[in-house]
């Protein structure tokens, strides 16, 4: 046997472990209480506030490692933590922990003529692969949403974060394994071997029912080519601020800049501008101000380079480019159905905003812009499960198939029906 | 270029074509009015009626050459149409129309501390591709679900009924036509070549949102493979009813009846029998000569065989069978426990009864069996969206992921969410 099929046997023995282990603790888990579910993430918490000088250090050995490979700062800036971060997972578990149980809710229930009652009870979805990048926090949000909709998980993140990522899994092992709950529910990849991706994805339908990949466009590709389970899609976010002829100079400046300058790594972050040339000459120069003093770059069509001096021309590619950083692409538009239109070509159905005081237009756009959110004068950094009240999330699904949007508890639950009869028979 | 690059290209040719109209009536579709959308389901139903002699026609061509490639008779009961079943398939399109639009409904809305006010809105999925075997009038159901949902639909219907599927796509077509109503939003795989459906599978992923597969283990099985676009899986049913110990005996006797025998070769029929140790020597004789009275044939294990003369040796591979016939394999098993863990072990988590008078075991079973549907006294031949009160069913899916349990046309949904502000930045 050579060296590289001793590896494959290695990868999938491991694999196939942890797939056993999660498929046992899913059963046990269905049928838990939310009241010793949420004793398990209660504890959880309590493990990481203790653990934050360990799990600091793990992060700096991982940011360290970052800087010697030069990862880009978006990576960098998504795999950092502070004291303060760590507290605010702590909190976030804890969050969870105080949110109603999903599991068991009877989310319709209705009777037939002939006497039987149905109900629709939710359920968990079972085993859950997480397959995610950079940010640790989204090991310990995971497992924390994953627990509270009674499901078990196998996380995979990414070799950047490996370090920050096992001291975390370590804080939510010992933390279930303390109170007796389920520490077999949540399951970690404990090694950055890339055959480990490979498998989970085409050899694991066995124990996954579904899995999540959070990442940038070569995990999604490879996840589209070779899953063969379920998958709750995280696309990237190309999001557009269009900023409507009856904007208000205000509101298109505020939002602009906080869509795009607030936070440049996150998949909510605007991507693109696009400006009516009815009202561009007024209100592009001082949103092309207020970016360029935050720092942005811009990059703009030749009616946008005509009249922002600082602009450099953008190329096709940019209209599609999710930069992650402090970058914009700006461009005139023709009105409301040449903005919907560009969105259409361009974006990835992920969050898009439009600017106006129209009540009219601003209806249009909310009805036939199809993407997971669409947002009327507000910014869209507010694409995020615990700014819609969700308390965490997975992340945004940019999919149609069963999740759209902020991916929290309440979205990695499946269900059932009940019916209750007296003898009924079908004629 | 050899013949066979050639039929290749031609099938990849023909498939593009069907998924790009597919794919630009489902955008003017996704912005229509359910009153239009409900004006072109009437005018297909009102051409089912007046076709119904050339349907007839097609589906007696269907049959003749069933019977001569020795199509089982589970299958040529599927695939028979009668003049009654015609108008049923006419009605039930009318049906459709009548119920409420399931497009644009506001699911859930609630407002944030900050003063945004968010909407989850249901909107179709898109594209649809499904696959199907035998049934005709799936054909007629699966198109009326999909526009009533505002989705854009690509049939491929099976090669045993390609006659009759044919004739009642042309009145699905006539009839959008002759109301101009979206004509394209239904499109028909034209051919019977098993490439199609290749290509459909692993290369649509640009005009499909969806695939839904209904039909035995081999399309199933090719779909888990082959899928490179989401999937909602409608496996195969094996039923189970269990008797407890508490079963009346009258009860007893006629849901296991019904549930096995009012139709064979539909996907709720029962197909094991569990029966508790404790009450089997009163209950299981009366039950079983019912059975046999009705022309079943009964394959029990070693407990069963020496109580019912009739009944012949089950196998291990009985208990993993869709008969979808006259034949029910039976075990008698030692209480609930073992009644579940028989279950979990070879059922296929589509459809299970328990008969009780006992609140707490009934209690007990519809909590822990983890299937779609979960009866208490009542057949499980109820296991249809039709006797659910969802008007007409695509199937019964029994994934766990997006849809569970019949789908209808609400399951043919996904949301976005809108959210209205007054100029708000996240902090």
């Amino acid at each position: 046997m050579s060296a590289d099929s001793n590896t494959a046997a290695t990868v999938a023995d491991l694999m196939d472990g942890l797939g056993r282990a999660a498929r046992h603790a899913a059963a046990a888990l269905a049928l838990s209480s939310g009241e010793d579910r949420n004793r398990g993430l209660r504890s959880i918490a309590a493990k990481i506030r203790v653990a934050a000088e360990r799990i600091l250090a793990a992060n700096q050995a991982d940011l360290d490692a970052g800087r010697q490979q030069d990862l880009g700062a978006a990576m960098l800036d998504r795999l950092t933590l502070d004291a303060k971060g760590i507290e605010a997972m702590a909190a976030g578990v804890e969050a969870i922990a105080a949110m109603p149980d999903p599991i068991g809710r009877v989310s319709s229930e209705w009777q037939r003529p002939n006497g039987l009652s149905i109900q629709r009870v939710s359920v968990p979805l079972g085993v859950i692969g997480i397959i995610y990048e950079s940010r640790p926090n989204v090991t310990v949000d995971a497992a924390a949403l994953c627990l509270k909709s009674g499901n078990a998980v196998i996380l995979r993140g990414g070799s950047e974060s490996f370090r920050s990522n096992t001291a975390l899994y370590e804080c939510v092992r010992e933390g279930l394994s303390e109170v007796g709950v389920a520490a077999d529910a949540v399951q970690f990849v404990p090694t950055t071997d890339r055959a480990a991706v490979g498998y989970l994805l085409s050899s694991m339908s066995r124990w996954l029912d579904v899995v999540v990949p959070r990442g940038g466009k070569g995990l999604i590709r490879r996840v589209q080519e070779d899953a063969r389970v379920p998958v709750i899609g995280h696309l990237e976010g190309i999001c557009h601020v269009y900023l409507h002829a009856a904007a208000a100079l205000d509101m298109a400046r505020a939002i602009t800049l906080n869509a795009k300058m607030r936070r440049t790594g996150i998949c909510g972050a605007a991507e693109t501008l696009l400006v009516d040339r009815a009202n561009a000459s007024n209100v592009l120069p001082p949103v092309a101000n207020a970016l360029i003093e935050a720092g942005c770059e811009l990059r703009g069509d030749a009616a946008v380079c005509a009249m922002i001096a600082e602009a450099t021309p953008a190329t096709e590619a940019d209209w599609s480019t999710e930069y992650l950083d402090a970058i914009i692409s700006i461009r005139i538009v023709d009105g409301i159905e040449h903005a919907m239109q560009h969105i259409r070509q361009y974006g990835s159905a992920h969050t898009e905003c439009i600017v106006t005081d129209d009540a009219a237009a601003a209806a249009r756009f909310c009805r036939e812009v199809d993407s997971a959110i669409v947002l009327h004068n507000a910014s869209t950094q507010f694409a995020d499960g615990g700014e819609f009240g969700m308390g965490a999330e997975i992340g945004i699904a940019t999919g149609r198939v069963h999740a759209r949007g902020p991916v929290g508890a309440e979205q990695l639950t499946s269900y059932k029906y009940v019916v209750r009869g007296s003898g009924q028979v079908r004629a």
